[in-house]
């Protein structure tokens, strides 16, 4: 055991009960009510980092939630690595479905049960818990650092790009890596190589003045209900393609060779159906499953409302009904633009009678993509390859991740994903926990990462770990 | 001034009084905890009847609400005339939009304030009066009258129905009136020859076993709201008319001549949709919009929800969505055979990978429709011609008021509508109220309308008032 491996084993208790203290920090970011619980977590961060050895702590005030910054720049030569995380957390309702409260965790066979503890209190505290075991054990760090935590990620980081374009020269760095995102499984690790973008808008239909008796005025006055559905139904053809016409035109097919990739990881359909009690998936069918989550785009309503929706029955004749869409995009369709042809199909699509407003939702994202073969992921296939004694598959996400685009676009620099939450952790819903065998991992990865950064800029290699050797994170 | 009218004038005062009583009770049959309060205004209503000279006056328990009965049965071989209301009345949520409470009743400008002073404290009220006027001034009755009363008209008479069938010798008649009803204006009387009938049901649509994160899943997992938003996009063609198969099939087409007295009434099309805030009015082509809202059968979307419904982005593949939908049907549909033909629509466009559900609302009733000539009708239109000196207009119910179906099919009796609420008065709305001069008007034709039903009864004559002469009730 190296050095710094044994000075996270010493320091294992004081570790988890850190980790504590930030999960018992209720950093919900969308509920006024918990704004000053915001500042304190961003606050107990940047004090973790001056614990850790950063310079330059300070926590930003933005208009919305703060921005915390710290870094070690004393690498000289060696590439600045900008770290990326956020305190903020999903709320917790609803609470009545919690076995023990979100903001008091609690450790049950192995796994630290809160809000926030995979996604991901843990993982932020793992990059920073690496890094201090390094420079605390070597004196220094092998490439110059740079910390940067958010608090409004759970919100779609509505004051983030434009902080990131405020502090560009504080921010620059050759490389970004974020500590939010998940492994594959316990025992398989994963690169991702890219995720989706997104862009929303709520449809507002609305008829008559005011909410009509449907046997007085049915049959003459207009039901926002019938057209909203109407211009739903008209989103998708039945094989589920998106039929807005212009919504595929930007999209970058992927290579052959990234799909032939994609099918070489094991996906039981039978398995995940039944996970999720469906008979049936759906999605276009010249794509396969994985192929429909990863690198097409999509349109999914994320809600409707309009009407009665109590036990029994009320006849009402609404005068309005909305609904919320959002798409997401891949490479290298444009967030803007894709709500601009949305917006143009829903006013051809609207029927007389009624009235449709459309509305932009915030959180509008460009899709991200790194290449496979960038140095990046070089460094963290070599450190995952470690520490699993598997190869990593190369993936990619679904889901969005707003920062990875401001970092490119903004900064000019990759994100390669370094996360070691799993799927199953309830992320979002009561209940979430962390395996204590990832945080322990992850911890361990980052400081191989630092290592493995040091050696691999400007390399092509794609050889395993080097100086900092296998044995420094064992399999 | 004959000495029946005189007596609703002397005690004008105390009849107010007593309205406001009934209307302080806070009868509302859908929450249960004002089931006593259901209780009592049944129980006041049945004292009202001892008052008034009733015998074997008795409040029915049920399974749900009871049901209020008296009778006066002296009047030999005259008709028997069986007089319907009801106690209950409709939530005031919200209650911040009252000017003043609900079940504070308020008098400003002529008109009484509170929940159920239209719909139909009052128009029962004046049932009541009128009938002890005649008996206290002339110590008969010059006809046999039966009063029932029930307390859930608001939720649908979900025991009603069995309840009649159960006591059809008690409740045997020769024609039944409600005082459920409008006028058609404050100077304009109206005959109603029938009401739509109604069929309810409410779709359930179900995906994965859980509101999943759209980013991760969308794209492979269908999605309820999509497969919901077809089903009910099915249901009616572009130009308004209902596309399940055979819905129309049991329609019985309205004569010619009924359709040219309808388009006799005046309508004001242009002020109809200004009223209700709406640039066009919708619906089948071939029918005017009064006979879209009398004559013939719709279907409505009555509420629809799923997912997310709150302010701002959550990226949700909901698991679930629901829809009610409501059928407004005419002589001679059947609301369990459209029922059927709903169902079997909705499980032929149910798509792949969702699991679709349908469950029967409450409420299911018979179209209604009484002949034109009917004897009670022409006694309704010779009270209603003397009192506003104005032949009333020959209407229809676009809503349902399933007590005419279960009185015809149970009792074989046709019910007269002989209401003198107004479409203005906020029924089922905040600050509903009654007009005092409709209070004081119903009064006096429900003693008229007795006179006159003893005299129509076998009767082809269609002349105005005979024994009770047009002096009984100014014009």
């Amino acid at each position: 055991m190296n050095p710094w491996e044994s000075y996270l084993e010493v320091h294992r208790a004081r570790s988890l009960a850190e980790l504590e203290d930030f999960l018992r920090l209720p950093s919900v970011s969308s509920l006024p009510e918990h704004v000053d619980d915001v500042q304190r977590a961003a606050e107990w961060a940047a004090g973790r980092l001056v614990r850790a050895g950063m310079e330059h702590v300070e926590v930003f005030p933005t208009d919305g939630h703060p921005m915390v910054y710290g870094d070690w720049l004393h690498a000289g030569d060696a590439p600045t690595i900008l770290m990326y995380g956020h305190v903020d957390v999903q709320p917790a309702d609803p609470f009545e479905l919690w076995v023990s409260p979100p903001f008091e965790p609690d450790i049950r066979d192995g796994r630290i049960y809160a809000r926030g503890a995979s996604d991901m209190k843990g993982n932020l505290l793992e990059s920073v818990l690496g890094t201090e075991a390094l420079l605390q054990t070597q004196g220094s760090l092998p490439v110059n650092v740079k910390f940067i935590f958010e608090a409004e990620e759970e919100i779609g980081s509505p004051h983030v790009p434009a902080f990131v374009a405020e502090h560009r020269s504080l921010l620059a760095c050759d490389l970004a890596v974020s500590a939010d995102g998940l492994q594959w499984g316990e025992d398989q690790p994963q690169v991702a190589l890219g995720c989706r973008g997104l862009a929303g808008l709520q449809i507002d239909v609305r008829g008559a003045n005011a909410d009509l008796h449907s046997g007085l005025y049915g049959g003459a006055v207009p039901n926002p209900i019938h057209a909203l559905a109407g211009i739903l139904s008209s989103m998708h053809d039945p094989d589920g393609t998106v039929s807005i016409e212009g919504f595929y035109d930007g999209v970058v097919a992927v290579s052959d060779g990234e799909r032939t990739a994609i099918a070489e990881i094991p996906f039981d359909e039978a398995a995940y159906r039944r996970s999720l009690g469906l008979a049936h998936l759906v999605g276009e069918p010249s794509y396969t499953p994985l192929e429909r989550l990863w690198i097409r785009p999509t349109l999914e309503v994320n809600g409707i409302w309009g009407g009665f929706q109590g036990a029994g029955v009320k006849t009402v004749l609404p005068g309005e009904a909305h609904a919320k869409i959002t798409c997401r995009l891949v490479a290298a369709q444009d967030p803007s633009r894709i709500l601009e042809l949305l917006t143009a199909h829903i006013e051809r699509h609207a029927p007389d009678g009624v009235t449709v407003e459309v509305q932009p939702l915030p959180g509008l994202a460009q899709p991200y993509s790194i290449p496979r073969d960038h140095w990046g992921n070089q460094a963290a296939d070599a450190v995952l390859t470690a520490l699993y004694d598997k190869r990593p598959y190369y993936t990619r996400m679904g889901g969005t991740l707003p920062i990875c685009g401001t970092f490119l676009s903004v900064l000019g620099a990759y994100t390669v994903g370094f996360g070691f939450a799993l799927g199953d952790e309830q992320i979002h819903a009561p209940n979430e926990f962390l395996r204590l065998s990832s945080f322990d991992r992850g911890a361990r990865a980052w400081a191989a990462l630092l290592l493995e950064l040091a050696e691999r800029k400007g390399s092509t290699a794609s050889s395993a770990i080097s100086a900092s050797g296998s044995g420094a994170v064992p399999g």
